[in-house]
């Protein structure tokens, strides 16, 4: 019989992951708009921006700015993060209060090519300079194409841990195995986060699911089932990822509460509250969402 | 850990549930080539059509023709079924040639009043004139709202429970559990179907749930886990209940298929056959579907 846990943590993504894959650039004070209805919503962690070369995604040219709110807003409830790609990224990161980045690697060869222009080792040196010269950064590690590469094909256990063990080597402090393209199956994810899970005893593990085919909340349940309790989403289901083809859409956030909340899982977010703040990305970023919560009418005697 | 079988089976209730939602009339022959796609593909059992009254849904006038060529495709790999509202549509679907038919009555009594028109009791009392006058007919209870209803609220173990006991007295083959409106969540579907199946030990039980709010795969695996090896689903996602508000989007059958592949659960069903369907019906029926797997794109060597 499935296990889950009475407690799981959201960490939002939506304002980097979501955010980035829109062409129009957002205002930076509707984005602002949204991440403080976010964390008003009871949201504890966010990725609130990614400190990337703006000539890569111009949308992220405001880094600077909504990182230096993220770092002010941070406090005992709220923990605010943004992406890096590099130790530029990290400085700069530093040089606005975030004190927790996510650096990302793919396990995939072709893909971390593709994404990133390195090889893996070169992303690990690059992990290495990071770690080095801002030791004050907290870092995770996104595990990108952890269950399936567009470009490459079958990604195997052995490409996730090696690439795992290097980093935590190196000094990441915690790790997240993400579907970047949406194949993974449950069975998948269950086993893969078991295998890590048991190789790394120590280590806090994420997942971060992508809704591509629809197994966005039942791979999370298999990840439930296999001890996860950290989860990556994004409000409305905005994202993907722009270098993997055929990649759309991140699970929802506000799907992702609903289901735990029926499961009786808390999340600390008040949804009818986020589903507020869904109202307003629908209105001032994208009408149209893959999210399902935007458009499903509330049962709340149900 | 979550358990699974080695094999399911899909009932296809996309010609009767999807198409009955669909306002503008679908030419029979399109129908045809739907259905007889499906069948081609590998689909072992299929709801074709709904002999209720053309003035209740005008796209079920072509019924008696449809339901004529599902008998005739009917044999050791294929069965086809019809639903019925009522003793008339049971003889109907009786002289077409079927011999097996849906009979659908909801757990909500305020439900069950808003979609036929009648209370519960009133419509066990029409399933006993069916069972008594074309006693050839194998009659499958749908319970619609086993999980919740629109208009009633929460509905509770005892509500199913007593339905189905019954049914089964009057003399119904097999019960499916009926997510009308997509509310479930995995808990609860695992939970009634738990309570159920070691109520009524001895009896077949499917499910049919919604992928409203983005749940539909998530509660197939929770089924799964509870031991259900009978999944109702929607070619492209069509459908819903026209009478239930919010209720959008049967789970899609090529999104199941492609789930319970990636696990090792044989379905029967070729997905790459069932895919150039779910083309046909873009091109010829509606070009948005809810399903997942006509956008996402094909990585056969993952």
């Amino acid at each position: 019989m499935l296990a889950f846990p009475k407690q799981v943590q959201i960490v939002e993504v939506g304002p980097r992951d979501g955010f980035q894959n829109i062409k129009t650039f957002i205002e930076t004070k509707v984005k602002q708009q949204v991440i403080d209805g976010i964390i008003a919503a009871g949201v504890q962690a966010m990725e609130v921006t990614s400190f990337v070369h703006p000539k890569a995604i111009p949308q992220m040219v405001d880094a600077a700015q909504i990182a230096k709110a993220a770092a002010q807003a941070a406090g005992d409830t709220f923990r605010g993060l943004a992406l890096i790609p590099n130790l530029t990224g990290a400085k700069k990161a530093y040089e606005c209060g975030i004190r927790e980045v996510t650096y990302v690697i793919s396990a995939s060869e072709q893909h971390n090519l593709a994404n990133i222009n390195r090889t893996r080792e070169q992303s690990l040196e690059d992990l290495q300079k990071i770690v080095t010269q801002v030791p004050e950064l907290a870092v995770r590690l996104d595990v990108a194409t952890a269950f399936g590469c567009p470009l490459g094909g079958k990604v195997d256990d052995e490409m996730v841990v090696s690439l795992i063990e290097s980093a935590l080597q190196i000094g990441v402090q915690s790790v997240v195995l993400c579907d970047t393209i949406g194949v993974a199956h449950p069975k998948q994810v269950y086993e893969r986060a078991r295998t890590v899970k048991n190789r790394f005893s120590d280590v806090s593990f994420g997942l971060h699911l992508h809704d591509t085919r629809g197994m966005g909340l039942a791979n999370t349940l298999a990840g439930l089932d296999a001890g996860i309790t950290i989860f990556e989403s994004s409000i409305g289901g905005l994202g993907g990822c722009p270098f993997a083809p055929g990649a759309a859409g991140n699970t929802a956030t506000e799907d992702l509460v609903n289901m735990f909340h029926g499961m009786g899982i808390s999340t600390g977010i008040d949804l009818e509250r986020y589903l507020a703040v869904v109202q307003m990305v629908r209105e001032k970023i994208q009408d149209v969402l893959t999210g399902h919560m935007a458009y499903a009418r509330q049962y709340d005697d149900i």
